[in-house]
C-alpha cells in the first residue's frame, strides 16, 4: 500500500519540481495540494498548483490557503521564481478550479479521515499548518508525519540567519515547532546539497514536453536567479522535503532543539537549532545529509514516469 | 429592527452579565455566542456560554472556539472568576451543545450571510477573531463594526502595562488591529468607570432568580476577587462593551493610533495608544468616557427583562 | 549643614529653571554640573551649563559627559528646546571652561570623596550615570540618594509609552534602575502637576534680570512649545527633581518596582510601574503627589535669591 | 620598528596563550593588558593576567576594567577555564599590582597617546571597550586597529547562535560594532580550525617550565572540557587574535556587514552577518580561513622564545 501525502505548497518553481516527483513515485499517492502565499501571492500560487495537477495529470483536490502570514507583511521572492511564480512557463490556463473549502479545513478533514497515513509536507509558509493547529489541535496526533522544508541550523537565504519559508512567517513557524510532534526539517543545510548541475540535467534530456515545456525552463529561470558557485547548479529545495516522504533512508536525521525566533531586530525566522539538550527537549528530527546519488535516481525515475503520458 | 450582536466571549462572570445584558436589550439581537479559552479553558468558557444561554432562555447558537493563543502558552484568569469561571455559581448543566461547527467556521459564515449588518462583539483573547480574519480577510468588510473589550492606554490589570484579554494572545491582538477596519476599544480607562457599587447593587434588588442565582453571588465573588477602593464596586468589564452596541452614544470615543506590541519583555499585550498622528493613521475608536447614570439605566432595565420570565 | 546636590544635566529649559532653583536654595549645595547629550547635543548642553552656572553667579565645576546613548542613535528635543536648548535666550558666552575630567570621572571622584552625603539628581539621559555605575559599581553605596527626572507610571511624552529623558537612552536607564540602589523616579506623573500657570508666573515678576532675561523668555518659548490645556501652563520638570532633593516632603512618594523596557517595538524607553510585588522586589520609589503650595513657595523664594545679585 | 597591542582580556586559559604569544613575538609589544569579567570573575582575571605577565617575565602595566556587562547579569565559563580561570594551574601570587587607573582610562589613554599606532586586541566580552567608546568617541580614530576574538557567521558555542564573548555582553558588542570603525572579527567560524591536536602539542615538548606549569596542564585541561572529534584537539581561540596582529598574512578576511543581535529571545549575542550588501554598508572584516602551517610555527617560534628564559 503507498504512502499518502499532503502538500501544502506556494508553487514557486521548486515546488512543481517537488510534486511532479511526488506523483511520479508509485511509493506514493497525493491525497490533495494545499496553497499558500509565499514564493508569490496566494492568486498565483493557487492557481499554479492547479495548472501544475493537470498539467502532470493528476487527480487531485486543490484548497485555496491563507494569503498572508498570521501576523506580518507578506513577502514574496518573485525574484527568485518570476512574477507568476513559475520563471517565464506558462502552462494552459486550469480547467478545474480549487475546492470550496478552505485549505485549513481540507488539511483538518483529510488527516481526521484517516489518521495516521498521511505525511503532511509543507514546502511552504506554515500559515496553514498553524492556522488548522490552533483549530484542530489533535492534527498532531492525526498526522502520520510532518515534513517542513524550511529552516536552517546554519545561514539563512532571505536573511543571513533565516531561510524564507521560516522568515515569511516566524509566528506560525514557531506555533507548529513548538506543539506535540516531531517535525522533520528538512532546512537549507540539506537542500543545497541538492544541485541540478549540468550532469544532473543531462539525465533529464529526453523527458518530451516535461522537459521543455517546464523542467528546462524552470530550471534555466530558476539557475538564472539563483547564485551559486560555477559547476554547482540550483538547489531543487522542495523535492528533498517529498523525497524523505518517499524513502526516509535518502536523507540523514538527527534529533534537536529546534526555537524559531519571532523577536530579533536581525534573527526573526531563525531556526535556532541544538543538538545538545541544554535548551530543551528534542523536538525535531533535522536532516543533514543527502545520498546525492540515490537521491537523483529517484528524481530521475519519477519524471519519466511523468514524461511518459505527456508525450 | 434590531441590531445584531455575535458575541466572542470567555464567560467569566463579566461575560455573563454582558450576555444577560444583550439577551435583555430590545434594542439588539444575539446571533451567537463563540466561545474562546481566555478567563478560563475553553470546557468551561463553552459550557459556561451553552448554560447561561439556557438559564436566561435565549435561543441562541453556540460554536466553540480556539482553546489557546495563537502563539503563547495559555494564561488564565481563574482567581478572578473562580475555577469554573462562574464565580461559586453552579447553573444546570446544559440541556443543548454547541454546534458541530468551529466557532471561527461560525463567525465567517455568519457575517457573510448578514454583510454590514452585525456587530461583532469581542469580549475575551481575540484568538478567534484573528484566526477567522486569516482565513477570511473579507470579514473586515462583513462586520458592520468590531467592539473589543481590552486593552488600555494608561495602565494594565494582567500586568503594569497590559489588560488582560490582549495579553492573553498579544499577537491575535496585533493582527486584529491591524487589520483594514477601525475596531472599538473598550478598555480598562473605560470599564473601571463602570463599577457595580452599593448603590447600583441597590437597583438589581427584587430580580428573583436571576439576581439571587446568578448576579448577587457573581458580584459577591467578584467583588473579593478585584481590589478596588472602599466604596467603589468592581468594574463590570464586558457589559461595557455590548453597551457600546446597544447605544454608542452612551461612550464617548476618540480615534488614535493602536498598535500592540508583541516583542517587549515588560510591555506584551500592551495597547501602545497615539492620539497624535505621530506613529501612523489612526485606526482605533478609543472609549474615554461613560455617562454613569444611562448606563446603569440601561443595565436595570436589561436585567430586569431577562429577570421577570425566570420568575 | 546643608545638603550636597550633584545634577547631571541636559540644559534645556526646565533644566536651567532646576539649576536656578538648587542654587537659589539655602539648603543644598551644588557640588557640580555634569553634562549629557540629550535635548540638545552634548556641546550645547556643556556649553549651556557653564553659561548658566555663570550667569548665575554660581562657583560650581562643569564636567562634560557622554556625547550619545549607551546603544542607541541620539534623539533629541530641539523643538521644545529650541536650535541652542534655551529657547530664545542668548546668554553672553562662558568666560570659563568644563573641567579636563569626563564627567564619569567627576561623578565617581566626587561620590567617593563625600560618601553618604551627595545626592546624585540626573535630570537628563542616564547614560552618564550608567557609564558611572559600570566603570565604579560602588557609586551605588556612595550616593545618598539618586533622584531620577524621568519616566511615567502612566502614560509617556516622547512616545506613547516613554518620557524623553528614559527614551532617549533605555539600556542606560535599564542599568540604572536594575543596579542595588532605590531611585526616587519624578516622573511625568508628578511632574505634569508642576504647571507655571499665569497665577504662577504673576509670583516671578518683578524679579529683574533674572526674569527678564531667562525666566520669563525661556517659558514664553517653552509654554509655545509644549502643548497643554488652555488656563494650565507648561510643566516645569526638572525643577520637581532638585524640590525633592531640598525638601522630601513636598512630593508624596510609593514605592513600586521598576523595569525599564529595552526590547518593545513600540515601548522602548517605558518604566514599567508595578505597585504590587508580582513583578519583583519593589526596587524604586516612585513620586505620585505634589504638595502645590509648598512647592512654587520653594521656586518663587530660590527664584528671589538667584535674582537679587543680578540686579 | 615593531607594531604594539594592548590586550584587553579575561584569561582564561586561551587568554593565556593569547599573551604568551604576543610577548614572545618580536613583531609586536605589548603595551598593556586590561581585565574585563568574563570566562570567570573579574578579581580572578586581573589577578591571572597579574600573574601570566609576571611568570612569562613581561615588564607591563595592567588595569582593571568592568566587572559586569553593560546591562546583562554576568555569566561564566568556569566549567570550560576552571574556577580560577586557567584550569588547574596555581601560579605564584603576584608581586605587583594592577595600575591605579581603571582599564578604560588605560585604554584611552594609551590609544590617544600613539594614535594610529596601537593595535587594540580584543579577546573578552567587549564591557571595556564599550565604555571607552563611550566615554571618549575619538578611540575609533586614534587605534590603528581592533582586532576582536569573538562571533561567528555560522553557529555560536555559548548558545545555539551566539559565541561566549558576545553572548556575555551583546549591547556592548552591539555599541562597539556600529561604531565608525571596521573590527576584525576574529569568529569561531576561524578560531574553530585552529586546534592544539597532539601533532601540534608534540611541538611544544621540550618547552621546559613554561611547557610544564602552564602549557601542558592548561590544555589538558582544556581539552578535557571543551568537546571535540576524535583526533581533533581544543581550539587556541583568543591566540588567533594577536596572531592576526602579528601577520596579518595568516588570516583570509572579507569585507561583511555585522549587526550583533541584542533583542532575540533565542539569539542574543549572535553577530549577524551579512556579506552582501542588502544589510547595509560593510562595517567589518570577518577571518575566514587559517594558514595552519604557519599559524603553528608562530606559535612554536613564540613559545620557544617565552620559554628560553623560564628555564
Amino acid at each position: 500500500m503507498s504512502k499518502k501525502i499532503l502538500i501544502d505548497c506556494d508553487p514557486g518553481i521548486d515546488d512543481a519540481l517537488a510534486i511532479a516527483l511526488a506523483h511520479g513515485s508509485p511509493e506514493v499517492e497525493v491525497v490533495g495540494l494545499t496553497s499558500v502565499g509565499g514564493n508569490v501571492g496566494l492568486e498565483h500560487t493557487t492557481g499554479n498548483a492547479l495548472c501544475l495537477s493537470e498539467f502532470y495529470g493528476m487527480d487531485v483536490p486543490v484548497a485555496r490557503g491563507a494569503d498572508r502570514p498570521l501576523l506580518r507583511a507578506p513577502r514574496e521572492a518573485s525574484d527568485v521564481h518570476g512574477p507568476n511564480g513559475l520563471g517565464n512557463v506558462l502552462l494552459p490556463a486550469a480547467a478545474g478550479k480549487p475546492l470550496d473549502r478552505h485549505a485549513v479545513e481540507f488539511i483538518i478533514d483529510t488527516l481526521a479521515a484517516s489518521p495516521g497515513e498521511i505525511s503532511l509536507t509543507a514546502v511552504g509558509p506554515l500559515t496553514n499548518i498553524a492556522l488548522a493547529l490552533r483549530k484542530e489541535p489533535r492534527i498532531t496526533q492525526w498526522a502520520k508525519e510532518l515534513v517542513i522544508m524550511g529552516g536552517s541550523y546554519t545561514r539563512g537565504n532571505n536573511t543571513p540567519a533565516a531561510e524564507f519559508n521560516i522568515a515569511a512567517d516566524p509566528e506560525a513557524a514557531a506555533a507548529v515547532f513548538s506543539a506535540p510532534w516531531q517535525p522533520v526539517m528538512v532546512g537549507l543545510d540539506l537542500t543545497l546539497q541538492a544541485r541540478a548541475t549540468a550532469a544532473v540535467r543531462s539525465r533529464f534530456a529526453g523527458l518530451g514536453r516535461f522537459e521543455r515545456e517546464l523542467l528546462s525552463p524552470c530550471l534555466d529561470f530558476y539557475g538564472e536567479a539563483v547564485q551559486y558557485r560555477e559547476g554547482d547548479g540550483p538547489p531543487i529545495h522542495d523535492a528533498c522535503a517529498v523525497a524523505y516522504v518517499i524513502d526516509p533512508g535518502l536523507i540523514t536525521t538527527v534529533t534537536a532543539r529546534v526555537d524559531v525566533e519571532t523577536h530579533g531586530r536581525f534573527t526573526s525566522g531563525m531556526t535556532v537549532t541544538d543538538f545538545t539538550g541544554d535548551s530543551g527537549p528534542h523536538n525535531t528530527l533535522v536532516a543533514t545529509g543527502l545520498r546525492h546519488e540515490a537521491f537523483w535516481d529517484l528524481l530521475t525515475d519519477a519524471y519519466t514516469r511523468v514524461a511518459d503520458p505527456l508525450g
